[in-house]
């Protein structure tokens, strides 16, 4: 692996290329260039103006030649650095969508002095150049991979400097603590106190609150970004997967409109109103009709404790007892629910009155009957639905990571400044909080944070 | 399904839609409109410059917003028409590549006014406005599926109007007769001749002779466009299984070297030197150790004669009887076929001498030596990899039974010449064969014609 310097000076010296577009087939494709030669090597093999003396963010129409054969009619882009994703010189090569051709010309490009880019070596040009800071070249994967608007909004919110800029005005303020502290340092056998005690206490409870607050939001933040993990419980053939299904109908429905996007959809995952659900399998209780003795009901009630929620399901052929046991089972793990009762048609005048009490929803799951109404109290139960996108919410586990760190030693700092522990101490505690902050936006940052980050990413970004 | 003349009227007046790169995950996608409206459409929800007032082949960053919500940060390319792929207004939208965003942009624009494309769509607009002709638009997307150099350079040349221009010269020469006979026919009470009668055989003959070479390169065009048949045949276990792997492993390492381009290939594709090699399945032969009698043995047989390659292995563990007992029953077949010893370090002097007659290529398919060498043999046997990119191939079927029936209709004009036929059923004859001819290129076309065409596109294409 490259030394962090090494990488720096690799970064302003040659030129990476990869196709950016997904492989498969497909109408069109882009093969994207950046570096100092991006343009003349593009150039090279170019046959049509010359595309050293273009404007940056204009379009060529002409061939790529390997010799004298053709191998395809392209559009040219031009990005001119620093206007441009890397702040280097950027190509974008608009091909047919065929693998044949994608593949010869990467390899013309590569015999012509380009290198082939590692996944995420793009971003990391733009991290390395200043374009964006390391929470928003994460962000940039994160939006790739979003899938619902929930993770989508939480995302792009990242991407464009929302959760940076939360950091930056708490590292400023943290600089200017840390510097009235140092000032205090310089003169210290003068035992002169620069900086009021009170004032920077005020300071530092003001930060940690915000952090504290940050650090919060990851539970809401991840499960916009991952799903909210939920169950539907309930005996087996009282239709949990004809409800499922028909949850998922109206999403699917609309995800089909464009062809082949639903091609790795997994099953179990299900969007209402912007918000991923992840469905945990509960095939452990369709096995048995007792919960308590079965084996594996166990691991599957273990699962349902990290539901977010529980949609309980019954149905009128169910006793009465069964299902009050039920239920008071379910309430025992003290995790939202939403009370269901199927086949609404066949319920008894008595059994509706009997079940009242638990304000359940009516639904036929076969009829695809109260499912709108179902999805509602799905959302008003799990309460994410009316999250502003305005609010910053952390929804990395390494951003997490830093903010629990960054919080302990703002609390040593705290603890610092009410008992006779000397400025240096402090000092130190607060340099330690600047360092972690920093890892976030990647301020200071390692090679491992780096290589870390970036391989996971795909190529061509 | 609207008539052609609606179809000419709509695509003047709607603006389409369609993702334009593979559905899923990428680092980047590119969604295109096309219409009177495309600049506009996108305008009315893209936040940066105002797209109307911008030159055509210019790039804009900006984003695309629903409201206030931010959708995406994304590049708008301007192409404006004629100066486009369809001869419209074109626009491409290159977003990051998540699903969730492609398909939030694509409603946000339908419910701005554009509308789904349909399969083929752009490309359909590109021959209707006057940009392609039809053979040419076939050609779009045979360049698209071609995944060899064989396949690409045959769809590169048609889509380039190799194959049109050809056609067009034929089609002036048949006018030119077609003008001095209808000529004779004015003036037929007077029983004047304008035409030579020996000048327009000589024509004649002359374009029949082109049209024939074209459908004699069907049978080269077709093995390039869609893979040259071949078998690997022989006993179990001689290593059938391991030489494919053996030739197949180069190519695979250059596919991989893009990631995520060999997802679809089919383990019995490969290419050698550029052509693309179909290997027909020999499992019937695998599971008997009687070539003759065996039940579906006389199927597997059937495949192997409608191959254009045989590749017979032998190993020196068989008997030498046996062996040569087996290539004159290949030998009969009288496909051009390479005969293969494989094993070739267990081979004893005395088998090289006796096998010697038979001019085998020698390899060891476990440790892959003599591959290369086999290579080369099995290409000079095929004797594709000469084939100039100059030369005008017939690839498409559609192509090939409009060109025979354009001989039939010559061969009556000639048999018309030779025999006392008036000059009204040669003007027939002749208008007949113009007709034909101008089904490849879509000088003449029906509604059917162009459904049974671009419905077998990809959308966005």
């Amino acid at each position: 692996m490259p030394t962090f310097a090494a990488r720096m000076i690799q970064a302003n010296s040659d030129t990476i290329i990869a196709l950016a577009t997904p492989a498969g087939s497909g109408a069109i494709a882009v093969i994207r260039l950046s570096g100092p030669e991006a343009i003349s090597i593009t150039n090279k093999v170019f046959r049509g103006k010359d595309l050293n003396k273009q404007a940056s963010h204009t379009i060529h129409f002409g061939t790529i030649r390997e010799g004298e054969t053709i191998l395809d009619e392209v559009l040219v882009s031009l990005f001119v650095g620093p206007r441009s994703y890397t702040k280097e010189n950027v190509v974008e090569i608009s091909t047919h969508g065929s693998k044949y051709i994608i593949e010869s010309i990467i390899k013309l490009m590569i015999r012509n002095g380009a290198r082939a880019a590692k996944p995420g070596e793009f971003t990391l040009r733009a991290f390395l150049n200043g374009s964006l800071d390391l929470s928003q070249a994460e962000a940039v994967a994160d939006l790739i991979a979003s899938n619902s608007a929930a993770s989508h909004q939480v995302a792009l919110q990242q991407m464009r400097g929302g959760f940076s800029n939360e950091l930056k005005v708490l590292r400023e303020q943290l600089i200017h603590f840390a510097s009235l502290i140092e000032l205090e340092l310089d003169f210290s056998e003068e035992d002169v106190e620069f900086a009021n005690r009170d004032q920077l206490k005020q300071l530092i409870l003001t930060i940690t609150n915000v952090i504290y607050k940050l650090i919060r939001s990851f539970e809401q933040g991840n499960v916009m970004k991952n799903g909210l993990p939920a169950v539907i419980a309930g005996k087996p053939n009282v239709g949990k997967s004809t409800l499922l299904n028909a949850l998922l109908n109206e999403e699917r429905a609309i995800v089909s409109d464009i062809a082949g996007t639903t091609r790795d959809t997994i099953e179990d995952e299900l969007t209402i109103g912007g918000i991923l659900f992840r469905f945990i399998d509960t095939a452990g209780l369709r096995e048995t009709e007792d919960i308590i003795e079965a084996k594996g009901v166990e691991r599957t009630l273990e699962k349902m404790k990290q539901a977010k929620l529980i949609i309980y399901l019954v149905d009128p052929l169910q006793n009465m007892a069964d299902i009050r046991s039920q239920i008071e089972e379910y309430q025992s793990l003290q995790i939202p629910s939403v009370f269901v009762v199927n086949k609404s048609d066949l319920l008894s005048p008595q059994q509706q009155q009997e079940l009242a009490i638990f304000s359940p929803s009516y639904i036929s799951a076969k009829n695809k009957e109260g499912i709108d109404e179902l999805k509602d109290e799905i959302l008003h139960r799990v309460n994410l639905h009316n999250i502003s996108t305005d609010d910053v919410l952390v929804s990395n586990v390494r951003h997490l990571e830093a903010l629990q760190r960054t919080f302990g030693s703002l609390e040593r700092v705290l603890y610092g400044i009410d008992n006779p522990v000397t400025s240096d101490f402090l000092a130190m505690d607060i340099k330690q909080a600047l360092y972690y902050l920093g890892e976030i936006t990647g301020t200071v940052t390692t090679d491992d944070l780096l290589d870390n980050i970036f391989s996971k990413f795909c190529i061509g970004k």
